[in-house]
Order: C-alpha cells, then structure tokens, then sequence
C-alpha cells in the first residue's frame, strides 16, 4: 500500500504569491483524490507537475470560497482538454446546485459523468469504499457546514504462513478460514489463527481536518492516523480570534494531534498575519514532536 | 486626460504558468476599472501592483469562465482586507444570482455596497457617465451573450483664447456662450466660435471587444478610438475552428482595426496551441501595421 500527498495549496483565505488556498492531491494505492478546490488550484497542479485527468473524485470540505472555487475552472478545463473519464465530486448539497447554475449559463457541456455525492450536515459516516481503501467523512466545527475526511486502508485478509500448511496439511476449506480470521477446529487438534498466519501488515491512513475550532471529539475522528492535516491559522496568543472565526491555534491542532495518538502532524492554512510556519511549528512542536509547518509542493510518502 | 491600461491576463479558456486568463486594468483620468476577471485574477493584480481596494467598477462581458471565475474571490478579498467603499459591477443579469448564491452559501456579508447593472441582451447603451468620461456597452457575437466595451474621453468644453477676450471685450455671458461651442452675435458684428477658441485637444478612446467572431459592425463599434484590443484567438489557418468556437482570426481582428480607422491595435487570447503572440501578430500587421501581441504585464499609457 502507498500513499503520497500532494500540498497543492497551503494557505488561508485570501490567496497570495508564495501560498496557493487550500487544495492537496492524495494518490492512496492509485486511488486519485483531490481534497479542497480553492481559486488557482488548476494552474497549482500544473506547477506541480500533477495529472490532473487521471482524478478520480474531488472532496470538498466547506463552501468558503478559498476550498471550492477553483473547481469550475477545473472541470471546465477537464472537459476542454477532452476528458471522458466519469468524475465523482463529494460535498455539501449546495455545491451541485452552485455547479449547475455556473454550468448552465456558460452553455459548458461535459463529455464526462458527473457525479455528485451529497455529504450529509452533522453526519459521520463512511462515503466512499472499495476493496482496499474506504473514505470517512465527518462532521467539524466551523462557521458554515464543515466536514473532514478520513482515508483508511481496509484491514486485509490475513496471510498464512506457507509452513504452516504444509505442516498441518490444511486444505482449501481451512486455508480460506484461516484467511478470514478464523481458527481451524478438527476432531483431534485445535489450531489458533495466530499460530497459522504471518503478522498483519501496517494499515495506512491519513486524515485531513479541514477548517475548525477545536473540540475534543475531533481526537476520536483522527485516532491513530499515520497522518493528520490540522489547520493553525493562528497562533495561541491570537486564540481569541481562532474563538471569533471558529478557527484552531497551532496548540490546539498539537493537542488533537497528541490526543489522537497520530503518526505525523502537518499544519497549514496559516493566517497572512505570519511571515512564514515556523512560528506555527515551534510552538505545535511543545507540545507534539513530530510536526511540521508545510508549504506548497511538499510531498508526503507513507 | 490620461490613460492607462495594464494587461493582466492575456490568455484564453485554461489559464497557464505563462498567462493568465481574460482581465485588464484601466485608469482612465483615475477612474479605475477592471475589465473581466478569469480565474486567479486577485493574483495577478497582486502580481503587477493594481491596488485593487481602488477600483470603482468592474465590467464583465460574458459568463464564459475564463472571464468571470476570479470575481467571487476578488470581492470576497476586498472584504476580508476592509473594503467599505462601493463597488459597481457591470454584466449580464444573470452575474448577479451567481454571485448572491455564492456570498449566501459561504455566509458572506459585505462592508461595502455592491451595485449591479445587468446589460441588456442585443443592446448598444452608455452604461457609465460622468463630466468627463463615457463608457458604452455593445453587443458582439459569441456563443453567449457577450459584450464589448467602449471607454471615451467627453467632448470638452472649448477653451476661449486669452487675446481674443481682450481683443473683443467679451463679457461673461458671451464667454460661457463661446466655451459652449456657440457664435458671438453682436449688434454691429458676427464673431465666428473657431476665431475666438483655441484647437480642441484630441479626446483619448479604448475600446475592450471581448470574445467575438468577426462581425462588420465591430468596426463601427470601435471606430476612431486610440487604442483597440481584439481577440485573435486563432492564426487565419484555423479560420474553421474560429467560426465554430465563434472566436476571431488575427487577420479578422487586423480587419476591424483598419476598417475603424484605430490608433493602435492590441491582440490577446491566444489559443493554447499557439508557441507565443508573434505569429498572431505577424498575421495581423499584413493588412494593419500598427498592431502588437500583449503579455500579461504589459501597460499601454495614452
């Protein structure tokens, strides 16, 4: 299993000359996500070098302008450039009304499918899967309907040591049980799964927290992710107005980081009001090790 | 009178690292204006130092992505920077719906007034009016609605010379009657208006024709104006591809500016497929040799 992200777009609000609006691109096992579509993101993924045909779907967290309005020129320049591949686009319910309209009055026709896939306001729930990787979103805390997204691995089948078998001469019906997590019983000997199969592999995952205020819970959402995006857009000394526009501290995104139990912290979506994220990382940095401050471009391999 | 106008993005459809799409900056006598607004246009303002707080009006000619998308952003970024003054936007009708869907989705509320004016389909009107300068709306031939538009210096008052009041005692009335344009007729004589006024000064013109094919009235449009940008999207040997995507050829464009009578000619919105301006603008001067290919940057001053 691989897992590369892509920074697309680090900073906040109001786009500026070093820091593209929020947008990252997430290849999960050739699975092609884009999460969050701010203005520019479709000349990003050009400096970036990032394919842009080959998505498969986009989620979009919230509908503040700086995570979404990039998206119509990007579906435009998709059909223009000849796409024909269905694209599947995850996000609030206005979103494909927002779309349409725009659509409708430039006379854009696809050549593609377009789906939309409503996420449900103030609903957890896992929405999308197949065999090897699922995508939760959940719900945040933020001025507007907000949510998260969660990617996980699949727990696999278990791997049967080879030995094993021939040492107690299993056949097919009890390799497929041991294989799906089971024990084999015979008449005369007990065999426990554990003794029969190879330790599991690490299951890869990631968990992008989009825009929020802090709040306990969030810890739970991200639980032992191998990588978490938190959002600082301030620092701790300007808490009142992270508290005025329901945004985190750098502190706050450290203590979900270290309450989750994560891998790695990166942080992003820093407010203009900083030169740069080292003050954002030093002070996330107290309180959890393992962070880093991330610009655009950065790349991220599990 | 001065004019200036900055080339902000000279690109067409996909915007690229090397050009941005449809958007240009006109200080007219300081009056300041933004003409279309593509994608990542609050970017490239930043890029060539336009204060963008300053503008007073901003003209859309059609709701071809490439041409509008960058306004949410723009004018989400005047208020997040503390715009309090009005701002007018000139477009179609339906401009405005998109817009107030996407402030209401994003919960966006504005310090400052936005004023809407719709331009109305198939109409040739002045949209904009003050002492000195006019701007007109005309309706050109694309895919979709679309307008051109015409910025004029006003007819001045005549300026009466010095020696000639002295020379004929005129008083007030007569004075204000020859600053009108107006004879002096005097009991015993008949003072003629140009003996007693001094030579107009030439009165400055741009004219902005938007996405077009080539249609002979354009040159009407245009006539007699300093400085004219046209589209030339396409070389005359994709002439086929120009009349299904109604867009013009350069030899189209170099048409118009002759039949106009222009002072100078501007082309921009290349088609991707073209390496840079210089075969576009070599095409174009065969038939009008005042003509130039812009990058984005560019400023033209009259």
């Amino acid at each position: 299993m691989s897992l590369k992200l892509t920074i697309i777009g680090s900073g906040s609000a109001v786009p500026t000359i070093g820091r593209g609006v929020t947008s990252q691109y997430l290849n999960f096992n050739e699975r092609r996500f884009l999460i969050d579509c701010g203005e520019g993101t479709q000349l990003q993924l050009r400096k970036y070098k990032v394919k842009f045909q080959r998505l498969q779907a986009i989620f979009i967290s919230h509908l503040h302008g700086d995570h979404y309005l990039g998206l119509v020129g990007l579906l435009s320049s998709m059909s223009l450039l000849g796409r024909t591949k269905k694209l599947s686009i995850y996000g609030p319910s206005e979103l494909e009304e927002l779309l349409r309209i725009q659509f409708k009055v430039a006379a854009i026709h696809f050549n593609f499918e377009l789906e939309f896939i409503h996420l449900e306001k103030d609903v957890d729930a896992i929405v999308f899967e197949d065999k090897i990787i699922s995508v939760r979103a959940f719900p945040v805390k933020h001025r507007i309907a907000c949510w998260g997204f969660r990617f996980d691995e699949k727990k696999k089948e278990k791997n049967v040591n080879p030995s094993k078998i021939e040492e107690h001469s299993l056949n097919l019906e009890e390799i497929l049980a041991v294989k799906r997590g089971q024990d084999v019983v015979r008449e005369a000997s007990y065999l426990r799964n554990e003794e029969l199969t190879l330790a599991d592999a690490k299951l890869v995952s990631y968990a992008f927290s989009s825009d929020t205020t802090y709040f306990s819970k969030m810890a739970e959402y991200v639980s032992g992710v191998d990588l978490l995006y938190h959002e600082a857009t301030f620092l701790e000394k300007h808490a009142d107005r992270a508290r005025a526009t329901k945004h985190s501290t750098a502190l706050q995104a450290a203590q979900v980081a270290k309450d989750g139990g994560v891998g790695k912290l990166i942080l992003g979506h820093f407010s203009a009001r900083y030169k740069d994220g080292q003050e954002i990382e030093d002070e996330a940095k107290t309180i959890f090790m393992n962070t880093q401050a991330v610009n655009d471009g950065d790349e991220f391999n599990l």
